[in-house]
């Protein structure tokens, strides 16, 4: 255990800030609730921005960007909308010296400014698709905030598409979270579970909201982004017509969906440790950190700070992302947990001994001191490769281990059923898998005396069988199995 | 001329709002003085941002982000810089259902709110120089909008660098200030003046500001960008100090800097014509475009598209930006003016007699109908690259003429050369070189008298003798050669 870093047994909460201050990835602000992405943090944004901003153009999706100002009004035109937002909005009253003559408010969301100009574009079934996506700002107004996970300000993308069809508009919303799926599995190592949120959890405004739930190491899950379906909702708000193939006039369908800066969040509460952050290669801005172990003699310094220039040479030629750290007034120890701290994959140390045997030190931020070793130089880019690669799987599958020894069954099987759900929710947490009547009372009972919210109705367990089983509150006939958790 | 686009002759305005609006570049948005930047605008916007993004980075700056949120009394703090922005704020007093006990600000640009962190950030000499840029919005509230050039809200970057001497932030000033030249000259196409601005039309809050000034075909000046040397305003205003390495706390020397969406209204007037947009290849989103020729019989129209879909390979795979307009509901000259519209430098047309001959029909956006001409498709990689870098250079070679015929010197030689000036001024226009006693009151009567202002101290006639110059106005001594112009 660092020094610098709390215990997660003893304050999971400040350990998280720690980490979020020690690897510098955001700093308190002097406004509200908001916070400073700093330069390193930063970097893992844009590096989650262009992983995802080419899978939306492979997907046909086109950048665009709407104003940040929205007039109150349009908020108002759709009811569950403005029902659901309004207590979050920031409002502009007064600009360049006057009193505006209609409130404009910081976008919470895009749907009703892009909805209006979609009006203004779609025409024709030649419009038709629309598939547009911004990366921008939002604000919401929360009352208790915390880095990334959630923030007054905070930085996301946002699609907002608009269909002929209903079919089309729901394929749209389950490619999207798909494809969110894949991102979150495949480059973040985040093992996810998808699917259809209750109504009462639902987007204000959507049909039907999909959601990608995580599980953190302390068993809450982080709801990590959502896709929705909107049905005709904001088509008929803001009168968006378009003439069919047949020349009648129709209501376009529409989905939308977003990421944000809180996967940086998501990020550190599955895979970090008590050292710092620990960032899955395939998301991390620097890949390799090269930390050249300097001695007292200059003669010496200056043959190991040549053949660390060397190495760092050989892995950009690699096309690894590399960095060297010579401080000269830092000390190895120092270097190495300032590396440690920010979640750096691998660490190569070069000391006089490898510039003599022609080697490097080489160690992996997920695994202990004593798997460190030393490989010729000869090997390195391959080694690397490969070290890279299986830490990647490694991360995954050692997250996904934890969420399957913390996720449960807990089925209606008798009277004492809830009881032992609640006794487990209160003594264990993490998600259990039960089964559920849909209906509200029963929802609202279970969220207020355990805290578990329905996370999502799982697409992971479509296969199993609800004959015969009941709702773990009520017990009548069960319509869905659903996760519940504790939750972000 | 094109019927949908109007003169420039007759209406310039207007011209400039119909490129605007058939290049899809943005659209007018329900929100005064707003635009929403449209998918083909963005694109643009997009490529700006990667070629400078990539510079920052190369000369050591780092990104990061900043709450948009800026308290009120952070901006007092600056007496220059709240008197020059405070009329153009548009400011929050109720966010979350609640009055704020202070009313944010929504940042006309973050010098301040950044300083505040710089104090947190800077302690040691070690700290420094610290780098930053970021890509984000700002809000002005302008009286008078047009897109890209003036809009209420708009996309921009902002560098803020902190440095331990004078020296350092004024040759970071200045290297910015070449970086923003060499950009606009190599991949805008567009020749820039350089130089120091006046007092009277620095920044608020800065001991000196740089512009780039770029000359539009109507004669009027765009000021393209601005890098400000800040001295010790902000640290001061903020408290930011370091501590030497002789252990003596000093203040934090400082240089800020900007361009913004704007330098899309730049492109616009500095290349385009009647027929629309002409975009520099280096910042096109699409290079070329090939548009089949399709024939009634559908056996043949199989084979032009077969042949259409060749070519944008092997167009592809040569790396270059390529699109297919095969909309067979449209007639080719539709798609022609869409692709001019646009101003997509290479038009490649793949007719019939293309496919038998083994060949494609190739047209420069820049060049007249007649220099169309036909190509073997094993050259065709190579004859368009080199058309791209022909027109690249063409480009500029054209913007710099017109810039040449339209900069006059008119020095002050005897009384009636300022009447000379004057008369220039209102009768043609352009940069006009003259001299300057460095008086406000005569910048200030010449403004009111021609509307041309001081736009900068050119570097470029740096090598110039001022002995026994006389300023254009007064006729005292001159202090500075400067370019006068009617700007945007």
């Amino acid at each position: 255990m660092s020094d610098f870093i709390a215990s997660k047994e003893d304050d999971y909460s400040k350990w998280y800030l720690d980490i979020v201050q020690k690897a510098k990835l955001a700093d308190y602000s002097p406004v509200k609730g908001c916070m400073v992405i700093m330069p390193y943090g930063y970097s893992i944004w844009s590096k989650i921005q262009s992983i995802l901003d080419k899978k939306f153009k492979e997907t046909g999706h086109e950048n665009a960007y709407f104003p940040m100002l929205i007039p109150y009004g349009f908020l108002e035109k759709e009811k569950d909308h403005i029902e659901g937002f309004s207590p979050e909005f920031a409002i502009i009253k007064d600009a360049g010296g006057e009193s505006l003559a209609e409130p404009l408010v910081l976008r919470p969301t895009s749907e009703t400014i892009i909805w209006n100009m979609y009006s203004k574009w779609i025409k024709s079934y030649r419009d038709l698709p629309l598939k547009i996506n911004q990366w921008a700002n939002v604000v919401r107004w929360e009352k208790r905030t915390r880095p990334f996970l959630r923030t007054t300000e905070f930085l996301w993308q946002e699609g907002h598409t608009a269909h002929a069809t209903e079919e089309e508009a729901v394929e749209e919303t389950l490619l999207i979270l798909d494809l969110y799926k894949r991102f979150m599995e495949d480059y973040l190592a985040i093992p996810v579970f998808c699917g259809k949120k209750s109504e009462k959890e639902k987007f204000a405004g959507a049909v039907s909201t999909y959601s990608i739930e995580a599980l953190m190491q302390d068993k809450k899950a982080l709801q990590a982004a959502t896709s929705h379906y909107l049905g005709l909702n904001f088509a008929k708000a803001f009168d968006v017509k378009f003439q069919d193939k047949d020349g009648k006039m129709r209501h376009v369908f529409a989905s939308s969906w977003g990421i944000s800066t809180r996967l940086i969040g998501a990020l550190i509460m599955v895979h970090s440790d008590e050292k710092g952050l620990i960032l899955p290669p395939r998301i991390a801005p620097i890949e390799i950190i090269v930390i050249p172990i300097f001695k007292k003699e200059d003669e010496i310094n200056k043959k190991i700070l040549d053949y660390s220039d060397c190495v760092v040479h050989a892995l950009k030629k690699a096309e690894f992302r590399v960095e060297i750290d010579k401080d000269v007034r830092s000390s190895p120890g120092f270097r190495f947990s300032s590396a440690e701290f920010k979640g750096i994959p691998i660490r190569i140390e070069v000391g006089i001994n490898d510039v003599l045997l022609n080697s490097v030190t080489i160690m992996r931020r997920d695994k202990d001191r004593k798997f460190k070793y030393q490989i010729s130089l000869d090997s390195l880019a391959s080694k690397v490769k490969v070290e890279l690669d299986s830490m990647q799987k490694d991360l995954f599958k050692k997250a996904l281990n934890f969420r399957t020894l913390n996720t449960k069954e807990i089925f209606r099987i008798g009277k004492d059923s809830y009881e032992l759900f609640k006794a487990y929710m209160n003594d264990h947490s993490g998600f259990v898998l039960s089964c559920w009547c849909g209906g509200l009372d029963c929802e609202n009972i279970i969220k207020n005396e355990t805290k578990a919210t329905i996370r999502c109705i799982p697409d992971d367990f479509k296969a199993k069988d609800l004959t015969g089983m009941a709702c773990i509150y009520c017990a009548s006939r069960a319509k869905y199995f659903v996760l519940f958790a504790k939750s972000y």
